[in-house]
């Protein structure tokens, strides 16, 4: 029996990759597979087909959630995960989560090839609508499948087209009734999820591996601005309402105070909307959203605890209300997680690091019930939420190598 | 053979305005009737039934202005014209357009009733796409009748969903297929247009009738800023290209240029789209537009002219690109359309004043082909642009009654 790394294959991984990333897209060389859209069934579909093809267990939850099962030695004992999200953002890349199923995947496919026995069951899973590019907020397979929100709780959230997570996913279940139904918030073992590291700090310092320590805080906030609409040419100026404008003002002011030398603050306002959005109309209606992160929670508490009167204080005469839809405090991985994933690169002699995560994962979620990590490996430039998003062939296989070992080591 | 106005009817004014304002109608009170849809040509059957019913004769041209003809004694003079639009804003009101269309059709109606032969004839015009909400720029029927552009120069404009000027204005005129088709750019003797206006002026100074003198200039831009997609939770600000809040700071620096204390400046953003518009992707692209008005060429000219700069000034580390639009110097109209209109409204013992427009109407476009004027009724708190706009009946019959007036006194 010889190591599960050593039958990872870097061709076969980069073209399963590839494969995954026709589907849904975009001219620039990105992908836009919207959560629970018939794009991201058709990546579902694909994987399920992979799947079958090896002989494995595919199931499906009734959040939607895929999973790809290799048995252990003890049925009775609870699965080691892997796995990530096969959602993309409107204007993704091919790697952001893509990568941690489908290296998962390929990390199984060399745990099997290696004919390695592990005790406890191994198992790979897409999750449902990691992004939140459609449906908001992101990571419900994930948290639903914690049993933190019941399906029930967010069946109502509409997409901007007005359709309801309730009849996508509906649909999605529909498209996979040949497939067994698998139960939510069954026991796991650990949980180890494979990465691009969508910042620049691997490739900056020449390293392949990162070793994810824990992932930083967030808290997001709705704003809704309403203010009247006018006609652009003949309202005083003094007795409009322009939301726009507020917008503006609010935005401005929350600028100054997010200012920070270290640049360790994450203020981003994504989504902008504009009512009813035409030339020669004041603005009636803006919403927009904030996203909020850091990795200390006294950071956090601080300066995002001042947004609501920041907005109502800069509103020039218009009403306002902000509403939190996130808040997730930021979390520390598992230890001994930790250490088996550094110790996995270093068998491998690959240039390691540990570091925190910038971005929110589905490990966020895990991490609640189970002994959390995660792997990251580097992505051109930093690049990511990007149809430019890039990662090496070699430095794929590298982490999908220290997955596979990884998954080894914790399942024996 | 009494006086026109004498035959204006308030009722059924007020009746087929309220019969207009179902077509489109909006759950807050308003209407949205898009140019060249199926409302907005429903608008114009209305219309075209109207006419038929009373005998005049009907005809569209060839970018969909609906015309009704009152014959003359000499058929070879040019008609004396008046009108306005039957397309809205988005969350437009029932009066802005409608008034001129229906208050001129209620005036034909009323000069018919009175038996009065005119040497002239006189026409009354639903132009197409006034108000630029769904195609921009607005007054394409206007500007394409007086031949400024030909509806080639037009036909490949597209709205927000991708379809072309040309492909909407070929399935009006496919509707219109049993009225005449006739020709642009026709001479015409005499234009005056019935408005409401939308300010509060007339209100304030407890006034019916204002004789409009002219329309102040306008310059429209529209702003387009490439920045780059990026992801919210790992990208430092600083190598961040976010072309939100790169627009932020145009539009921030450009309030601060157009301050004026006067309140004369009209400057207004009221077109703001955001790309990727997801919460958690550093928006990557902006598209917004600029209306600019004021009575003063010399003062339009020095602020709009810094424009360009300061955006580029403002772009963040963004590529930044600034298109005119629009540009309309202050019209001024014909001293003699303007002494009727005040004499027609002097006869009838109507509280009036003279008063520039502070919007942008077909007779701009007009005023540079033959003699123009217009009259403006009072709107409730001068609002207009949105659902709530309001006027009475009595105002809205004692404009008629003066346009009827005008009309005849300029038509003999």
């Amino acid at each position: 029996m010889g190591k599960a790394s050593a039958q990872v294959d870097e061709i076969r991984l980069w073209s399963r990759l590839m494969d995954m990333a026709a589907i849904g897209a975009t001219p620039k060389g990105g992908v836009n597979r919207a959560a629970l859209s018939a794009e991201d069934n058709q990546a579902r579909r694909r994987l399920a087909d992979w799947s079958n093809e090896l002989g494995f267990e595919t199931g499906i939850d009734e959040i939607g959630n895929l999973y790809v099962r290799r048995a252990g030695r003890d049925a009775d004992l609870p699965p080691i995960v892997t796995g990530s999200h096969l959602d993309s953002q409107p204007t993704g890349g091919k790697f952001d989560g893509a990568y941690g199923v489908i290296g998962g995947f390929e990390a199984l496919e060399a745990i099997e090839r290696a004919g390695i026995e592990t005790r406890h069951p191994i198992e790979v899973v897409a999750w449902t609508n990691e992004e939140g590019g459609r449906f908001q907020p992101g990571c419900m397979g994930s948290f639903v499948f914690i049993g933190e929100k019941s399906v029930a709780d967010i069946a109502a959230i509409t997409d901007s087209g007005g359709i309801t997570v309730s009849s996508a996913l509906a649909e999605t279940l529909a498209a996979f009734d040949d497939l067994p139904r698998r139960a939510l918030a069954t026991p796991v073992a650990a949980y180890v999820e494979a990465h691009i590291e969508q910042g620049p700090r691997l490739e900056d310092t020449c390293k392949t591996i990162g070793v994810v320590t824990g992932i930083q805080g967030q808290r997001c906030f709705s704003v809704e601005i309403t203010g009247e609409e006018a006609h652009a040419g003949t309202t005083p100026l003094a007795i409009r309402k322009d939301a726009l404008k507020a917008a503006m003002s609010m935005i401005s002011a929350l600028e100054t105070i997010m200012a920070d030398e270290t640049d360790t603050v994450r203020f981003t306002v994504g989504r902008f909307e504009v009512y009813p959005c035409s030339p020669n109309v004041v603005p009636g209606r803006v919403f927009f959203t904030i996203d909020f992160r850091h990795p200390e929670e006294a950071v956090i508490a601080h300066l995002t605890d001042q947004i609501e009167a920041i907005c109502t204080a800069n509103a020039r005469g218009c009403d306002v209300d902000v509403q939190e839809t996130v808040r997730n405090t930021p979390a520390r991985f598992d230890p001994d997680v930790i250490a088996t994933v550094r110790q996995s690169a270093e068998r491998l002699s690959l240039a390691q690091m540990d570091m925190p995560s910038g971005a929110t994962h589905d490990a966020l979620y895990l991490a609640r019930v189970c002994p959390t990590g995660m792997i990251f490996i580097p992505c051109a430039g930093g690049v990511s939420h990007n149809e430019a998003e890039s990662a090496t062939a070699s430095d794929l296989a590298a982490g999908v190598k220290v997955l596979a070992d990884t998954l080894v080591d914790l399942a024996t």
